[in-house]
């Protein structure tokens, strides 16, 4: 039982990502890499916006033809001419002289300010009066602040949101290099597990971490793909291993609760080539009976069995492994929403509890209450919005006091 | 100009979701409804878990049979079998009897607890003694704790989240019903705008907005179909929203950011057929210039041109009434952490001020660092981790004060 040395805090688990890899990476219609991890960085080939570009409806004027001006004393200027938008001005403003702009619109050659309609009286069709002077650059975009050529806008490691599709659109780039989408395996075991589609007879219970872990790596960013379920038997176990280690980049065992079911899971993954375990039980509740081991380059979870619990370690820790096999160079930050905690809660000290909790709106703040339900019970979960950490040094907090919730979405 | 009567605040404007309906239904299989919504209530079939199971390694026992049971006088029971995982048991246990059982066993008749394995001590293979009593349904599911038959599990409108598809899966059900995806039309307008994989003259920008929008519109939950680039014209515009009403749930027009091109374009939603303005202009910022238009039973927005300004009120006005479409029954928990203000923050009383901040850690809290850059500088929001929002009714922020950021992600 040489496992037993090998209970791991939280902390200390999340510290092996370290030791895996990125995952192969792939060039991509720039559409297709919304929410990719970009796999090189991105430089700008070009100045952005690359011309003096308005921010507001109003005229283009030297700044120096408006300083001083206000409401008592406005500025008379001569109109030069107007500017359609997308078009390259014909002509160039001098001192005292304005260009009609909109938003968007190019300023000429000798602009370097805008003033906005709204701080301007026509007096004919060849004047105006200004009665608010503008700085230097006072609503214009110049030429390279957004960005300018060669500058790396966007790193790899990073997540590509709406913005960045965005930004890379705006260079140009119609394709980019993102990190490929993980291949996670997911293995169930045990003899009472049964596919969906069947009915169970009584002892016999349908395969819902499947489906629920499928769902937790497409959320988390990986492609699952199930390798059934296999009978409690060591031969069928490390042949459908090996398949998964094959085609896969990371594999989750689940079920297994019982602990004649966690050694045999131990033995396999122990003779499996280059496999080593690295973790055999985890500080955390539910969740404690999980363990970790590397084949080669692949990280490999027995999960528990109990549904509970194998979502909760997933969230906690598995995706953080996900989360590096993608690509992500900084941890997405964890989304966490503060709430007032509804009821007293005990906790155990040197163990890390992560509690299911509904959050209720009540008049200002939003209330955590607690679901103190067993973690064979997959309702818990459904009816949980998020769920409350209690550190491994708290003793337990009192009702009342502010917490901080991960929400599960 | 009636226009300007139609300036409405931020909850004004999200009250409207309630004038459109969730689009059609259709029948998926379980694994791909993940991140759907709900079209029919889920009903159990069956109860959950369906026998009497055990949530621990230990023994079966009549909970009876321990009272009393203690370190210095323990119980003493015979063993009457050993039950195999997934297997039905075919003895019945007395007072006095227990089994051998894993976690996830099927009780025995006569059993109505579990007793962990660490509190007893096996005496031969005939025997054990039980040092702490357990009571009746202790370490065990019953038969319909987690569902009964009939009992409603998910109700429709509800997200299918991982733990909805497990549930789903264990109760048998291997397709159901959902909401369809709303699919959105994207419509980008302006004479200075030109298609992403050009090259733009000065004057002109690449089609930014398609393509954050797409990104946007996927991440709400909705699928994005681009009608490409518009040009100033009120007749092509016409043309390709009718186009775009024909085939989609939703419509968004982007560009259009100056004084003149909105006001076209509200000549243009005014003139389609059943086309009425409900909102012109929202008291936010950035994104005042905004419009909502119902046509027929779909909604059209006029988004501001601006990047920054587009992406920000997709987010907090948008979005929500992309929900409405996909069948969401009640909103998603918007995500939102809580953070320190690294300086003070000056806002607008009666108008709702998003500022887009970076996150940093700092010791113990998260920093949120206001970044200050002008709406049209995609910049600023591919920093941005996330959206501070100041309320109607508040003059400014103080420095080192909590706040709540909406993250985004």
């Amino acid at each position: 039982m040489t496992g037993f040395f090998k209970v791991k805090s939280l902390g200390d688990v999340l510290g092996m990502t370290r030791l895996f890899s990125p995952v192969g990476m792939e060039e991509l219609h720039t559409l297709d890499a919304f929410s990719r991890v970009l796999a090189k960085d991105l430089v700008a080939g070009e100045n952005l916006p690359g011309f003096r570009r308005s921010c507001m409806d109003g005229y283009a004027v030297n700044a120096a033809s408006t300083f001083g001006a206000s409401e008592s004393g406005p500025a008379w200027l001569s109109i030069k001419g107007t500017i359609a938008m997308g078009d390259i001005p014909d002509f160039e403003l001098a001192r005292g002289e304005a260009a009609r702009i909109s938003t968007g619109g190019m300023l000429p050659a000798g602009a370097d300010a805008v003033v906005m309609v709204e701080h301007t009286e026509a007096i004919d069709e060849q004047s105006i009066e200004i009665y608010k002077s503008v700085a230097p650059l006072q609503h214009v975009i110049d030429v390279t602040e957004d960005f300018a050529k060669g500058q790396t806008v966007i790193e790899k490691g990073r997540l590509m949101r709406p913005q960045e599709i965005g930004l890379a659109a705006g260079l140009g780039h119609t394709r980019i290099w993102t990190y490929k989408v993980p291949r996670v395996g997911i293995i169930s075991t045990g003899d009472e597990v049964i596919p969906v589609d069947k009915s169970p007879e009584p002892g016999k219970i349908r395969d819902i971490n499947s489906y629920s872990l499928s769902a937790l790596v497409t959320q988390a960013g990986g492609e699952p793909v199930r390798y059934g379920i296999v009978k409690d038997d060591p031969d069928a176990l490390k042949s459908v291993c090996k398949k998964a280690l094959a085609h896969t980049d990371m594999v989750l065992l689940s079920g297994g609760s019982s602990v004649g079911t966690r050694d045999y899971t131990v033995e396999v993954l122990s003779n499996l080539p280059d496999t080593e375990i690295l973790v055999h039980g985890i500080s955390v509740s539910p969740g404690k009976p999980t363990i970790l081991a590397r084949s080669g380059h692949t990280p490999m979870w027995g999960l528990p069995g109990q549904v509970v619990s194998a979502m909760v370690v997933f969230q906690v820790v598995v995706t953080a492994f996900l989360h590096r096999l993608r690509g992500l160079s900084r941890p997405v930050l964890q989304v966490k929403t503060s709430a007032r905690l509804s009821r007293n809660l005990a906790s155990s000290q040197g163990r890390r509890d992560f509690i299911r909790v509904v959050l209720e709106e009540d008049g200002r703040d939003l209330v955590a209450r607690p679901i103190l339900g067993k973690s064979g019970l997959i309702r818990t979960m459904v009816q949980a919005d998020g769920l409350l950490e209690i550190g491994e040094h708290v003793e337990g907090l009192e009702k009342g006091s502010m917490v901080d919730i991960i929400l599960l979405k």
